[in-house]
């Protein structure tokens, strides 16, 4: 898997008992994942372990730094040698079109409380036909039931959340050049006062992470130390900064608007301003 | 695992690749699961694989007849070949007391969605601390995290319904011993009618079993066939009680309380002289 993989792929992994192999990612300022990567891990694999590797993952995008790596060229590497492969999407279905069967991935994931307008824990699977009668597979006793769901898929506000709020799930992510649009000029603004947006550059998406050293400076030398930052935003009626962070933040400007996105990289200006 | 036991019990062991052997019930009216049993399903999987089952399960009550078997001796029964007991309480916890440590089982098991009053996918699990640290084992990567919860557990609309009504579920679990009365009550007046209540007699749980011959009987000679009872129930507002059954059906009186299980029974004692 990515070196950027979320840990619960990690979790996952372990649950089934599965060693790891991670593909790694360059170092700062991008993050890159080489889709090369993945051949040199399968290659390691099978002379280590004298098999392929049972399943490759990609994490696309990845949660921290919003880069969205070659899945297409990635599917084709892993096929050449015969492994299937796993997009986790949790990032993207719900946010921005994907299509599985364009990219050549064998399954994919989504996450219903990530990006997907519903109240968690749910989330979407999907799956080439060739490896259906596997992952569905129905219990020879109970034969109406899948074994891996437990013989019981979602219920209740999980399932119904996701089917209300679905038709505009589909909506919004046929806007996404816009969002696309957005997340670049919003990181661009925070650029010109002096932060940092690591990864993909030009960005492709509305996750991304920045470096902040002029705010931790500031958080330094301020007597409010490291809150200054939340405590101005909250004075400015932004939420949802973690109290105490200045240095490394990642954000998400899905769905939020250039004006509010405007009145944000505002708020930041004079901020820094006031301080410096 | 009781010959009892809830679908749901068989595929979860064939998901982990489980064998299982089924400790019979006796046949009707009683399907009574006799505790020892379970020392003869125990011995005879070690004389015919050479080691004990690892996980004894038992359903209580069973989903069917609402049999609440003998859980402190089958449990004592499996501890005397060191094999840990799972008590499976979906159809118990929330409904009426029950205590893992006096039974002496190992692991405890509720359902949110069946008898706790939360919206579902989520339930609870009691586990001896003996099993604690392989049951809530860390991941070596990320410390906080469960394996076997992915590293996740419930969250959202399925946590707050829990938590919003645990107050009202504790509670009532206080009313059990006129849950009992009423259930008895009940079955005593369908049985006035002619129809024949399967299992635990005096019954101990609110979920029971039916046999209507009378009913059946009514059903083969009218214009509406098998759905003459669903018609008349639904003309008396009594809903739930699946379209076209006649025969066999199962109910639980819980919570309904005396005066509208009263009117039920006598709509009963109405449908049948009707048609009789």
């Amino acid at each position: 898997m990515d070196g950027l993989a979320h840990y619960s792929s990690v979790v996952a992994a372990q649950r089934v008992g599965m060693e790891i192999k991670k593909v790694p990612s360059t170092e700062r300022p991008d993050y890159y994942i080489d889709p090369e990567g993945y051949g040199t891990a399968i290659e390691e694999t099978i002379s280590e372990t004298g098999k392929a590797p049972a399943l490759a993952l990609l994490t696309y995008p990845d949660g921290n730094y919003g880069n969205l790596a070659d899945a297409k060229k990635i599917a084709s590497i892993c096929h050449e040698y015969d492994v299937p492969i796993l997009l986790n999407c949790a990032y993207s279905v719900g946010r921005m079109p994907v299509n599985a069967k364009e990219l050549g991935v064998d399954f994919i994931a989504g996450s219903g409380h990530k990006s997907m307008a519903s109240c968690g824990p749910i989330g979407v699977l999907g799956v080439n036909g060739d490896y259906a009668e596997t992952v569905f597979r129905k219990s020879p006793t109970n034969k109406n039931k899948e074994i891996e769901l437990l013989g019981c898929t979602a219920r209740s506000a999980t399932l119904m959340t996701m089917i209300g709020s679905f038709p505009e799930v589909v909506k919004r992510t046929r806007n996404w050049d816009n969002e696309v649009a957005d997340a670049r000029w919003f990181s661009g603004k925070l650029e010109d006062l002096g932060l940092i947006q690591m990864g993909d550059r030009p960005h492709n998406h509305d996750l991304m992470f920045f470096e902040a050293p002029n705010l931790y400076e500031i958080s330094t030398k301020v007597k409010k130390g490291r809150y200054f930052l939340y405590k101005e935003l909250k004075a400015r009626k932004i939420h949802g900064i973690k109290a105490g962070l200045t240095k490394y933040f990642k954000l998400s400007t899905f769905g939020v608007g250039r004006e509010n996105l405007s009145f944000i990289a505002d708020s930041f200006d004079e901020i820094i301003q006031k301080y410096e």
